[in-house]
């Protein structure tokens, strides 16, 4: 029986202190765990080699090796991330707005931290530092579960940064790990209601539905990204290939890259030959509808698979619709909800396509390349929400906080 | 087996029309609707008269048969109450905010509806109506579910609206009734991911409990107030007494009504007598602990289980304390999180009070009984949310949007 109460309790305690913390104290032991980190590099670094040892004995792959592994360079990077973090406006106390009420009292809507966030995460220990230094910045005391392959190097990390708070005159217990990695502990998270305000898992899709699926605890739904590019009958056809190459190719890995094309059957017999030709420079492997197949023959036929599919690798699936219609139910029904994105001169196409599509975020004539929280403008983003309660879209640092309504009276009765 | 899946279709092929569908054809449906209800009074009154003597049959309480029950004045109200609706503003389409991103896209934030939402309630046939005409204002098709006890009464006002739907040129699957009102309806709502945008529950504690530990959809929790008036030292007697009364017995049924007072010992000897003369005109049971005991003889004493009832009724719940922090940890204990006010004359009090108070709503002098949507100047609500993602406190209009990014290029690609 993992006792996550116990710890619950904990963060609790120290989220009553934390969540009346001015910014210049946030601040202050935000700019501690920066140097911290520097300073205590060389510890972290041997942790992490034992990590990298197990890692590697267990034969895991080297995309894998590469996201665990830290070095001199990448802490310093992580503790320049940290000290950016520092220089955004502060989310706590924010008025949003407000009102005298006809009675005389005055009413003002306040954002205050969420109190208690957990995550849940894969085994990169930069997230460690990063939903730590985000949650610590709006005021909330972090629950950390990473995965069992860095718990060493998270321990030293989380170590190091609850030393930085300590010297900064915040608990400790404003950064919580926990050092149980079984399923359990993950289990125990996603229903520590009464503890935990908010519950945001960052990796892969089946950890994004484990925990979708088995929370009851408020949860944001990250990161799935199923986006597609439709290149309207009125498309200028070089910004099409433009928009599509780099939407596909310059990082296949990531949520807001475009796995599916659908071109509108006047422009395919053009376009799709010359964006094959286009993307021909990353090897992109196409997977075309019976008409995509006829156009550029040789190329693999798609199935109902290939719809539903984020590859996040240099594969692109391929359809030839009738009509705009056709694209948008296509794209209401395969869609994760993520960034979508047309491509046309008709200014009708345009608001129709940014009208119907139900997404995060929808484009017109841009690459979904663009679907980030430092793009937006929010500075730094602890995830990208692709569900409608509370934030679609990045996630920054008014994203974690909620509201408190503050009502002074003067012995108004109702 | 419970076939919600194909309601969820269909509620889904109607979101695509009615999210398109403007604020003027939205609010010709909701005139259609209070007219087509006022129109079919007859007919509505018959079922709910055949719900009627069900219940008495099966011996429900007179309360219970009160909430069911409709007449002719009760069926006029909940079509004003159509009307009112109709005169909110739009909140579809509002752009909350905006800019030029430095490589020249324009991007624009925008409010959009969630597409369906469910509702989960008891028997009450005005929340029937009520529901499906915030949700038709905001864009939203409703799939709704009441209880067995109105399902008459339920078939009748939704054949009603739907028929009114229809004239006004939108589907009549804008508003949906599950008619099966078995225990399995319910749970396949819970679970309807992919189909159902958000869940709200609307009733008793046992109900929300139950949606929130078993949905695996969006849920907004509702409603539960364990509600506290603490009484400073620095208070004002004859102030503090009069919004304790007031939030005590002016209506003990509703969440916003207080639930435990607790005092100060400095002013405990004179605030207590006061308090129980004045709220006697009311019955009101005083459940104390040891120290209330001792200053108000011959009253009940209180146990743990009283700190954590909403009683709903006629009971107070009192605790003497040794200074405000103590009142502030007996909050943040066992608060609900909805309304909690403090009564003082001094600034410092109020100060910390409200910085550290962890509540949707935090009072200073005044009643917490005004936490309403219509107080707050939402217009209208749906529930009051005691939860901290999304929305904290009432939801209105506002909050059954959620939030779509457009972004207009010309041919950008990162």
């Amino acid at each position: 029986m993992v006792d996550l109460i116990s710890l619950g309790k904990r963060a609790k305690a120290a989220s009553r202190v934390l969540s009346c913390a001015g910014a210049a104290q946030r601040d202050k032991a935000l700019r501690a765990i920066a140097a911290a980190l520097r300073e205590n590099a060389p510890a972290i670094l041997k942790e992490n080699g034992a990590d990298m040892a197990a890692a590697r004995e267990r034969g895991m792959t080297k995309a894998f090796l590469d996201r665990l592994q830290l070095s001199g360079e990448r802490i310093e990077g992580i503790a320049a991330a940290v000290e950016e973090i520092v220089m955004l406006q502060d989310p706590v106390g924010v008025v949003e707005s407000g009102r005298t009420l006809e009675n005389g009292i005055r009413l003002v809507k306040t954002k205050v931290p969420f109190g208690v966030v957990g995550m849940i995460y894969e085994a990169r220990p930069n997230v460690t530092v990063d939903a730590a230094a985000l949650c610590l910045k709006s005021g909330n005391v972090c629950l950390l579960r990473g995965s069992k392959e860095a718990i060493r190097s998270n321990i030293a990390l989380a170590n190091v940064m609850r030393g930085a708070l300590d010297k900064a005159g915040l608990p400790g217990d404003c950064i919580l790990l926990v050092e149980d990695t079984t399923r359990e502990s993950a289990n125990a998270m996603m229903t520590l209601n009464g503890y935990l305000d908010l519950l945001i898992p960052r990796g892969g899709a089946g950890l994004i539905r484990t925990v979708v699926e088995n929370a009851t605890v408020p949860v944001i739904e990250t990161g799935v990204g199923n986006c597609h590019t439709y290149i309207d009958a009125h498309a200028d056809l070089e910004m099409a290939v433009r928009i599509l190459d780099n939407a596909k190719t310059s990082r296949p890995s990531v949520c807001n890259a475009c796995e599916t094309v659908l071109v509108h059957r006047d422009i395919a017999g053009r376009f799709l030959p010359a964006a094959k030709a286009a993307l021909a420079h990353a090897n992109v492997e196409w997977r075309g509808d019976a008409r995509s197949c006829e156009i550029l023959p040789g190329i693999k036929k798609a199935n109902e698979t290939d719809w539903e599919t984020e590859y996040g690798d240099y594969i692109l699936a391929c359809r030839v619709v009738e009509n705009m219609e056709e694209a948008l139910l296509h794209i209401a029904r395969y869609s994760s909800g993520h960034s979508e994105c047309i491509v046309t001169e008709s200014y009708e196409s345009a608001e129709i396509f940014t009208a119907r599509v139900d997404a995060a975020a929808v484009y017109v004539n841009a690459s979904t390349r663009f679907t980030d929280g430092g793009v937006f403008g929010l500075g730094a983003e602890i995830g990208i929400s692709t569900q409608k309660l509370h934030i679609r879209g990045p996630m920054g640092l008014r994203e974690l906080t909620t509201d408190k309504y503050i009502l002074f009276g003067s012995g108004q009765v109702r």
